[in-house]
């Protein structure tokens, strides 16, 4: 029930995602899904479970998580709680999606805290060793992180490009305002060494326009440096397509240019346009979180399906606990080489 | 000499901005400079004066401002030093310049940090209150910040958007990832209410969307996320136009359609080329220095030039040292009537 255009689009989205490898529970008000569901009602791969109650886009998800025990939103984590599913997909409002999933499905063990991941469309074509979209967090789930958390972040991260984005030894940045070691601010000049030393493939500091070129498949930062650069880069983009398509209007020469160009821009809205090409993720929890963007169109909707199954196919979440184990036997194996070099040990 | 295109652009931006109001001093190469100037010479308004050396777009600023003590930038700092020039304007090396003005001319009395402020387009027009250029600073001459360095961030802004940009009563933000008050990490709920009661018509949190609709003049933060939000606007720009251009060049139906849309994108080129638009202003030092960008053309040289004269003929660096004093002695005031109540005193 979450989302602008919800459950239209949502209902669209999943009818679109049907596969014979997963079962898709819409959850949200019966009587209005199964009238649009109508034809594919009892069509396998697809069942409706009953919430009385939608936590609004502008609601604040303490006091909404509060008095709508019985939410499309809490209903859906509950049934994930229970083992009844195995992931969950949202298009709506993603602090009320973080704190009630973190509430009721909790954690990943050994996760300190969970982070909004968002993949960012590059200025590459995914030719050349140059990724086409770049995996971005924290986006906004922690306003205030530790140096540690940006290391786990590294190992969510990667895991989840190397599962389910497939590609192998994800690249692994932190956001900084210079490329070389030793810039930006002591927050960064603590997480460095961290992550030199965490098992990543770690590469570095990167700015913002390394990583729009595609020169690395992982950036990590702080959840509010992450969800400045994310509202910042959507704005610009924005406000750069509604410059041309006010421009468009203003005279019969663009708007007959605007025609013979429309592929170029239709190819552009797909690559650009968060409606269309998705969401986010939350990881660090005990199931893959999906959240599609609150603007979602059905196609958004079932790349977001998609992704949610795949991750429950591939075992990220699986794959992060492990990565996390590994990497903290390996620092106290060093810690132990480290005391049993020094001569006060 | 400083620039990518140094110094042809930067002559030729400088010949466009003569003027009766004010001198130009064009530092640099003698013999270069002056053949480029060619019958422009003698003319009334512009001048040579020689520096041999040239520091590099890439060059670490200390290392650099150390050995090139003849360098075009140190010498035209030490022009304004002497009283020789009143304002100082580069398209070079941002780091080498903010760092030699400060240690060649100084900060203005009372500020504790200089700050790198610059303009940024928005989707607005100028009419109806929204503003078509937002000032925000910092940009990145502080990595690290104090929560006070935002407020006399605010009132250098608020000074200069009003004195050169002339807006009345200029809207002072803070860039925080929510819009209510609370939102954000420590470093911004310790900021908001000291900018409350700074004596600035501050309008509370605003996220990068809002900025970009043009609802506020001044946006100040942090010198991270301020060039961290900075390079991600200019790189999805860039990345959008490149876009555009190599969709273009795919078929003659687009190439076409850009040919009738030349004067739609020629304006929004005009609006987000950073090259076109202009520069960064290096506020809270003893005179003004303005930062073209490195990438600068003509235009925005001789625009960079006009700009630092008229924060000269405003009065800019005295208004904002009275701002701070008038600041300072309400604070002072308030704290003694606090004081006075407090029956501890």
């Amino acid at each position: 029930m979450g989302g602008d255009d919800a459950p239209d689009v949502v209902v669209k989205g999943a009818l679109a995602a049907i596969s014979c490898e997963y079962e898709i529970v819409l959850v949200g008000d019966k009587e209005r899904l199964e009238s649009m569901l109508g034809s594919h009602l009892h069509a396998p791969g697809i069942r409706v479970v009953h919430a009385s109650q939608v936590i609004g886009m502008d609601e604040t998800p303490s006091t909404a998580l509060e008095k709508k025990k019985d939410s499309s939103l809490l209903v859906a984590a509950r049934l994930v709680k229970q083992g009844e599913a195995h992931a969950l997909v949202s298009a709506g409002n993603t602090g009320a999606l973080m704190a009630g999933a973190l509430l009721t499905i909790g954690r990943t063990s050994g996760i300190r805290r969970p982070a909004i991941a968002v993949t960012w469309p590059t200025a590459a074509d995914g030719s050349d060793g140059r990724t086409d979209q770049v995996l971005v967090l924290d986006c906004g789930a922690n306003a205030e992180c530790k140096p540690e958390y940006l290391v786990q972040f590294g190992h969510m991260g990667s895991v989840y490009v190397e599962r389910v984005m497939r590609r192998r030894n994800p690249r692994v940045g932190l956001l900084n305002i210079g490329g070389e070691a030793g810039k930006g601010n002591t927050f960064v000049n603590t997480t460095y060494p961290l992550l030199e030393k965490a098992g990543l493939n770690f590469i570095g500091n990167v700015e913002p326009q390394l990583m729009m070129r595609g020169d690395v498949d992982v950036v990590v930062t702080d959840g509010f440096v992450g969800n400045s650069i994310l509202k910042t880069g959507e704005a610009v983009a924005e406000m750069i397509l509604n410059m041309i398509r006010a421009g468009v209007k203003q005279s019969w020469r663009a708007k007959i240019g605007a025609w013979l160009m429309k592929p170029v821009f239709m190819q552009l809205k797909s690559k650009v346009d968060p409606a269309a090409y998705g969401g986010a993720l939350l990881l660090g929890l005990k199931v893959p979180v999906v959240k599609a963007h609150g603007r979602s169109n059905a196609v958004a909707i079932s790349n977001a399906i998609r992704v949610a199954a795949r991750a429950v196919s591939e075992g990220v979440v699986g794959h992060i606990a492990q990565s996390l184990q590994s990497a903290t036997a390996r620092e106290k194996e060093g810690g132990d080489v480290d005391a049993a070099r020094s001569p006060q040990a």
